[in-house]
């Protein structure tokens, strides 16, 4: 394949930022682009990361070589079932949901031995969201995991690793069902707890509440950013991944209540060993290059 | 008073952060410091944010003026009986601990009419530890919560407040039981919650947990950072507020279990509901100057 023509669907944060990407990089013949809002496309295309928007999505994909579904997990199939008729012969499906084995289960189906579709999640974004919050950076030296199942296409699988690798990202690959396993700890329950701390803050009496926003510098603020998150696409990811959050966000409990027990009784051993064991992993992620050791937590932003 | 003679009572982050602001803002006559490890003492002064060096905190203290404690909360109390008898009158006291009442309640009994005690908390540090950690900036454009009870002399609570403007901290005054309500949803809660996520984590299967260190950009990452926080320090802080952090984190819990049931049901109007709630407590956080909307979270670090 030369040059594929390229459709977005679901022009946002990820969506913008694929479509930065794809042009700095040089990497296809057109982009199409397709959101629901009308002032979406519009921003979209003075902006100018796409080529061109459509106001329905069979549009924006009639000439499409590979299409990226960038929206909420949730309207992905209907998505699908919509626009797949009106496709090319060979055309390959792919999508940046952060939760797979739902997607592959509820896309399956709907291919027609024509079309292809290799499921596909980037470990990229911020707390941003819309087609302002793009930049064409956000995938470099960062992951994307597909998570191809036996009957995958694997010419298919290297059309999308190519586009992902010329967006600068490193392509590894997974099972669909270990996957959700692992964001489900990685992810999904540190972006459920984000939510639910600051949501109990904001249940806080008046003027507790205004301090705690004063004094969010010591360890809060954090958990705001976290939680400031696209709440569509958060609310998909915990129906789509339910299995998996609920056994991690059992662990998860258990191991809170002993804390809560430690410091009921006053357990200050107990307390001190778990908070040192902790070390070792970020240890290990700054080992792993995931991050760095500078010191000056949450000040330069 | 003139410049006064500084004791620092403990050489690590927060100590050594002050030694090195009180130099760049010539607040101090002379710094002398203590620490209980002999390589921290001969760190200290080969970095030089102390003029001295002591092996006892009673031969630290003899000149000084002003002696903050810098320790974890647990030694405090028994190093002001060791120094309390050597003071030179009217010395002023003050600490920098993340609980204010069981100082408060600690200490005042010990003070014998010659000495004074000003409880103080900067909203201010970093996940690191150590006298390499510090620098001079770390309390500038800070708040200093003071927490002086009707006991306290007003003189001593300007005289440390005024050092404290001088390092470039904003100061404001509460009530330390207040103080400790505020700060166990604001700062306790969170690193409790952080180191919790950390510690499920680090149980899991080998296997799975080398993927979580690899994939942690993905939300965990930002806990982890949390959670390499100083675990002496932060295990005398649970046990220093107990009762605030019990009433905080039963709420917590109480929220997470509707979240969970919530997601048990796959009721996504709800989960909707909270993760929007959520996003008005960040935005007052922007307003309020103290974070701002940047959008390469966790990427420039």
């Amino acid at each position: 394949m030369s040059k594929p023509n390229i459709a977005l669907i679901g022009l946002g944060l990820i969506g913008s930022s694929l479509g930065h990407a794809l042009k700095k990089n040089g990497l296809a013949a057109h982009i199409s682009g397709y959101a629901r809002s009308a002032e979406t496309r519009a921003r979209a295309m003075e902006i100018g990361f796409v080529d061109s928007v459509h106001e329905t999505a069979q549009e924006a994909v009639i000439d499409a070589d590979v299409v990226f579904f960038n929206t909420p997990l949730s309207v992905i199939k209907s998505l699908a079932e919509d626009i797949i008729p009106g496709l090319k012969d060979n055309a390959i499906l792919t999508d940046v949901g952060s939760v797979k084995a739902c997607v592959l289960k509820e896309l399956t189906p709907l291919l027609d031995g024509r079309i292809h579709f290799v499921p596909g999640h980037p470990i990229a974004g911020t707390e941003q969201s819309g087609p302002d919050a793009g930049f064409a950076e956000l995938f470099e030296e960062r992951w994307c995991i597909l998570t191809p199942d036996e009957n995958t296409s694997l010419i298919a699988v290297e059309e999308v690793s190519k586009l992902w690798r010329g967006m600068g990202s490193d392509v590894t690959f997974m099972d669909a069902d270990h996957h959700d396993l692992v964001l489900a700890i990685t992810s999904h329950l540190p972006h459920l707890i984000a939510y639910n701390i600051v949501g109990t803050a904001a249940q806080l009496e008046n003027d507790t509440r205004s301090e705690v926003i004063k004094y969010s510098a010591s360890g809060f603020r954090d958990f705001t950013r976290i939680a400031s998150s696209d709440p569509i696409m958060w609310r998909d990811i915990f129906l789509s991944n339910k299995d998996a959050v609920l056994e991690m966000l059992g662990r998860f409990s258990e191991d809170l209540t002993a804390l809560q027990a430690a410091i009921r009784r006053g357990d200050g051993r107990y307390l001190e060993d778990v908070f040192t064991r902790t070390r070792g992993i970020r240890d290990s992620i700054i080992e792993a290059g995931q991050d760095t050791d500078s010191p000056n937590f949450g000040r330069d932003k």
